[in-house]
């Protein structure tokens, strides 16, 4: 089981890119994302919507306190992933990232603890880039792409839009 | 050699996941990003600060006429390569993706002309997520992670933060 903590979403800057990695955390296989930070109900009903529309399972979560998540799933037994520029190449660190894992992804401020409640701090790459790269990046290195059924599905084409309604 | 085109920035909507697709472009390898859409100098100036900081090369260019830049690029033999959820599997393309890549990502409104203007419609799993995961993980398929020597540089830690300056 795959969960993504998204930490320190800020309603006037982050509602498009923390979208971004509900959607990616979604498509790519995670089994839930949590958001914490401010709390943004828009964010929420759009990524609800999707998976209204396009199919899960996949739940949505709103935690004021990510601290407690981290506290929580560590009791579980989930090993504690941060997404981060400064950490190990992810390479080097695959052979490690199996079974639960709690997958955390900050936005502009992560604070300096959450490096140290982690168990692996892991880099996509030590260059600046982006949450949504690097999540999904991770997910496709460990997890096949899931597949979905619900009331909106894609038949791939070679060219234009074709969609189907169930 | 691998270009991105980004079309339809809209200056209201789209500064970060822009900047995110250019951040995104350069530190999984591609050579240069074309923005299109309206003429955002934020993110001009903000990818460019990176490259100055961080290293290069990696080019950044606005043009008005996505349609030129496609023309042009299919005249000096680029295949033109458009990240669409409607496409055709990604895994299925990798073997006929090599050579002179133009990579196109859109923002939320493609125009119809696009699918018929390029030679694949790739799709990264054909479910809504994001243009920024989108074209990382293509470029990750594509591409070794490139190294850069810029200013600023990632000691890789597995703990805090590590930068050092040259």
């Amino acid at each position: 089981m795959i969960v993504v903590l998204r930490l320190g979403h800020r309603l006037k800057r982050d509602k498009r890119i923390t979208t971004h990695c509900g959607l990616v955390a979604r498509a790519f296989g995670a089994d839930k994302i949590i958001l914490s930070g401010e709390k943004d109900e828009n964010v929420i009903s759009s990524l609800k919507n999707v998976v209204d529309q396009w199919g899960g399972p996949f739940d949505i979560e709103y935690r004021k306190s990510w601290k407690s998540v981290i506290k929580e799933y560590k009791a579980k037994g989930f090993k504690i992933v941060h997404l981060t520029m400064y950490g190990i190449p992810y390479e080097k660190l695959l052979p490690k990232l199996k079974g639960n894992l709690l997958v955390i992804i900050g936005s502009e401020k992560v604070p300096a603890e959450v490096y140290d409640l982690t168990d692996y701090n892991v880099a996509i790459g030590n260059q600046p880039h982006s949450e949504v790269a690097a999540l999904a990046v991770l997910l496709r290195s460990l997890l096949p792409m899931p597949s979905f059924s619900g009331k909106i599905k894609i038949v791939p084409s070679e060219r234009g839009k074709r969609v189907e309604k169930i």
